[in-house]
């Protein structure tokens, strides 16, 4: 593996995320007709990195990357089940949030990527309950402190059992003097609409709130005696059930294990090849088109379940984006290509919109969405080239609107057609950024002309300066400058500090409104990275560093 | 002074924010008809530090300390003047922006200050063009970089002179490693709304734009040969003064320096007190009442000036909150008092309110919604507690809703009546806070009712119980209580992480929609914090620190 860029702090090794339920070690499900049940019991013994237990159902990346997967596969395998709730296995435990030796000793880009994963499936949780008829319950049958309570707050249904002990808590602040890392700030005053004064008493509030209060404040939705706890989640968790539009009778897709093999340069998934340049600091994720035709209707789709190009190109992307994330930290710019039969794309993308109300089609689409989003956050420069051969129609050609910048070559390199690219339908409100627009609302941001004329080119091969004229790229290099203008533009971004273009590229890329996603990505990501980074917190005499030695942190006195 | 908390770097003195059009030593006011013309010319040996030049029209603190009083000052003391083109008076060049060997020598506490401030001036000119009838224009005959294409950002309307050389950049990220400190990022794609990806070539374009291209991307309005720039620059701002609705023939109103006096433990006002507690490290305003009763009307009102009381009390808060900031960095809790008599506040609130339209008026409440939003942004905890003999009516209940808690006496102390609040029409649409609802409207988010019930309570004397009730105030501990529970408070704050408290607060202060203010400060600022602090920007070989000794600065080249 690459070594992470920073010295402080044990290693958290090269990560993969993949895994599936027979090698949970940290998670359970369980089944009832319409309810499904996500028992929460971390192994202590089995952290993803070393040097820390993780005690009281706490979490590390390991154990969220299980989450991450559990979630994705009750959405594809389970279109029966309706309520998700998530509960614990320790007694008396709900969670105790991240592991915070973990924190302590990790290095300040373990701690932010790990923040952004967890804030993503939190976010992925929401979009289950928002948009999948699967909607999430928190049946806390303990104390759920930190992230534990963070992780409830995506849920849209807050119980706590009233036995006297468990509470709910954000205990960063008085605890760590570092902030709530996934969520929770926003979460209280945004989506649960605590009152900021009274959030601002319960965030300092290390031992939390429970009983009547923590329902008058908001904080839960309801507590409910040890006696009828599960009674009474079972309850709520049908009712909730009988609300969904999720379909009847239909089996699920299985999720087989993602196909990936790779070495030093390379790595192959179906459909999409990542070629690493450590020397040149770039990764290039060249995605290809169908090699099939597009199949006739949904029950052909779902035949091909796993396989189904859309859902193969996503998983592949979205795998692809958390390997680059975590294990190639030096590789600042990411190149995205497609290569291969344009009319096949459009074709599936045609199939794709035709059929977006099917629960499989949809789940695809929401899927794509998310994946997309994984994008948008991801803190690398990404750029687009549109070169002969390539194949930027549809749901692909939603990405060139997803990348800091898109070159694409005016004329011919070799006999093969120049290049052209094609606009779909799915750009024009199925695919969704965080701010709640699509890709070229914010692009074309309170300018409806450039919007509506951009519409009436869907469907048609747009050369590159008719892309360049619609304002669809940025730029149309032509076949003597081309090679050139890629190269010093490869050479320049590599040249720049990183820190200063994840700031600039994170505050451009999200014009327009403000949703709960964008402010925890844009606002409460930021605060933390910098309060990750002072002293107060991670310094030697820091919090979090000195939590559970027994001495209490020295803290610089000055405000900034 | 109180030393700066950071060993990095020179100490900028303690500063003064008191000056006027007489002493600047940096700007120059001229006045033709409805225009004014505002032009830096920064004199580079009077920096506000020591151990650096501010050449080329480079500002620091001090600049921006008489920019602020300028602007001020046109409002109050030129109700003539409709349109204030800002132009330089250097051969060449508007304004290079914040000098950089100033940022790569003073402390992390004084950038993210300095930022925050000019922020708030560039915020206060939008305010100026939206609110006030007075239109800024950039008249850039010369080429603005950075700091000096963000100032032009703040106005409505940017000319640039077309003479082949004069560009406008924003070259932070590929020169310094940082982010452009004031706003620009956002400007430019939420206020200009430069598409994303142009804005992102423009962003990392060292030597910038200038001519046709820069008009195509929307980085300036219009450009102008030099032959006749000047000549067109009047005509531009002839046209915006026709359309401004600021009165005909009214005298201005002089704002005569603002009266202070200070010791080691108090600063006074007319009107305010500050005491400062250096061994609990908190500092407490207090508000008094008026002295005398309301004025009849408005010409009396007039007549007062800039002693009528909530001028008078505006402008010593505004100065205490920038004293504070600046001068006192440990004092970490910010307590707001008020003592008087509650009818006269009620009654000049209801002045206030009944004479809105008046542009006097109108421009002491646009006055007093910017320095509470000053308030809003401190980096400090605040408190407000409601005890006997208080005044929290009308424009002072407001406050009640700008703070972090607020602690009301249910009982008394002493012989005097019991503490009671009143709410005045003011806080129901004319005080906005930053992100565009009033702060009742932020405090009961989505909750039409609640905010429908506290309506209906305006004028009403309220009791501690009957303010708890109505969710006016956090907690109402009884006069058994009251003394313990403050000092308790105050110790507990005082020993949590300064830095963690001001991510909490920032991100707990401002649920609801986002603006561009928000975002600037939300964001942005955040984003920049983090940078400011990075090793690549500010370590020993880091861009900032490296700047102009001809030293290529070195790169951690991980992503975080």
């Amino acid at each position: 593996m690459h070594k992470l860029p920073e010295s402080a702090g044990q290693e958290i090794g090269r990560l993969d995320f993949r895994t599936s339920p027979d090698g949970y070690r940290h998670w359970s499900i369980s089944f009832a007709g319409p309810v499904a049940r996500l028992v929460m019991a971390v192994d202590e013994n089995s952290p993803a990195g070393s040097g820390y237990e993780l005690k009281l159902n706490s979490y590390d990346i390991g154990v969220d990357i299980e989450l991450y997967d559990a979630v994705q596969r009750l959405r594809f395998e389970h279109p029966e089940v309706r309520t998700v709730i998530i509960s614990s296995g320790i007694q008396g435990m709900f969670c105790a949030g991240a592991n915070i030796r973990m924190l302590g000793t990790s290095s300040h880009s373990h701690k932010v990527n790990f923040c952004k994963f967890t804030n993503e499936t939190r976010n992925s949780i929401e979009d289950a309950s928002h948009h999948s008829g699967q909607t999430y319950v928190a049946a806390l049958n303990g104390t759920a402190a930190g992230g534990g309570y963070e992780l409830a707050l995506a849920t849209e249904y807050l119980m706590l059992i009233d036995d006297g002990n468990a509470a709910v808590s954000l205990p960063e602040v008085p605890m760590l003097a570092v902030l709530p890392g996934t969520g929770g700030l926003t979460r209280v005053v945004d989506k649960r609409k605590v009152r900021r004064d009274l959030a601002d008493v319960f965030c300092t509030l290390e031992e939390g709130m429970k009983g009547k209060r923590a329902v008058d404040w908001r904080l839960v939705d309801e507590i409910v005696p040890r006696s009828n706890f599960d009674e009474r989640v079972t309850e709520k968790a049908l009712g909730l059930a009988a609300l969904s539009d999720r379909p009847e009778g239909e089996a699920g897709i299985t999720l087989d294990r993602l196909e990936r093999s790779e070495d030093e340069n390379e790595i192959r998934y179906p459909f999409i090849t990542v070629s690493l340049d450590h020397d040149g600091r770039s990764a290039t994720l060249d995605i290809e088109a169908p090699d099939s035709d597009a199949p006739a209707d949904v029950n052909e789709i779902k035949k091909q379940g796993v396989n189904f190009w859309p859902l193969a190109v996503v998983r592949a992307m979205d795998d692809a984006l958390l390997h680059l994330r975590f294990n190639e930290p030096t590789l600042g710019t990411l190149i995205i290509k497609t290569s291969g039969d344009s009319s096949r794309v459009a074709a599936y993308d045609a199939l794709l919109d035709a059929n977006r109300d099917d629960w499989f089609v949809r789940e695809i689409l929401l899927y794509m969405q998310r994946a997309y989003k994984r994008l948008d956050v991801t803190s690398r420069t990404t750029f687009a080239f549109v070169e002969q051969g390539s194949c930027f129609v549809g749901m692909l050609a939603d990405l060139l609107f997803a990348v800091d910048r898109s070159y694409m070559l005016d004329g011919q390199l070799d006999d093969r057609p120049a290049a052209t690219i094609q606009l779909g339908e799915l750009s024009f409100g199925t695919l969704r950024m965080s701010n709640g627009l699509t890709r070229l609302e914010t692009r074309f941001l309170d300018d409806a002309e450039s919007l509506d004329n951009v519409h009436e080119l869907v469907g048609r091969d747009l050369d590159a300066l008719e892309s360049l004229e619609a304002g669809l790229i940025t730029y149309a290099p032509d076949d003597m400058d081309w090679q050139d203008e890629i190269r010093l533009l490869l050479e320049e971004r590599a040249s720049f500090s990183p820190d200063a273009l994840t700031g600039m590229e994170a505050n451009l890329r999200f014009a327009g409104p403000e949703t709960l996603e964008t402010k925890i990505f844009g606002r409460l990501s930021a605060w933390q990275n910098w309060i990750f980074q002072r002293p107060n917190a991670a310094g030697s005499e820091g919090a979090l560093k000195l939590y559970g030695t027994g001495k209490r942190a020295k803290f610089d006195r000055g405000r900034v």
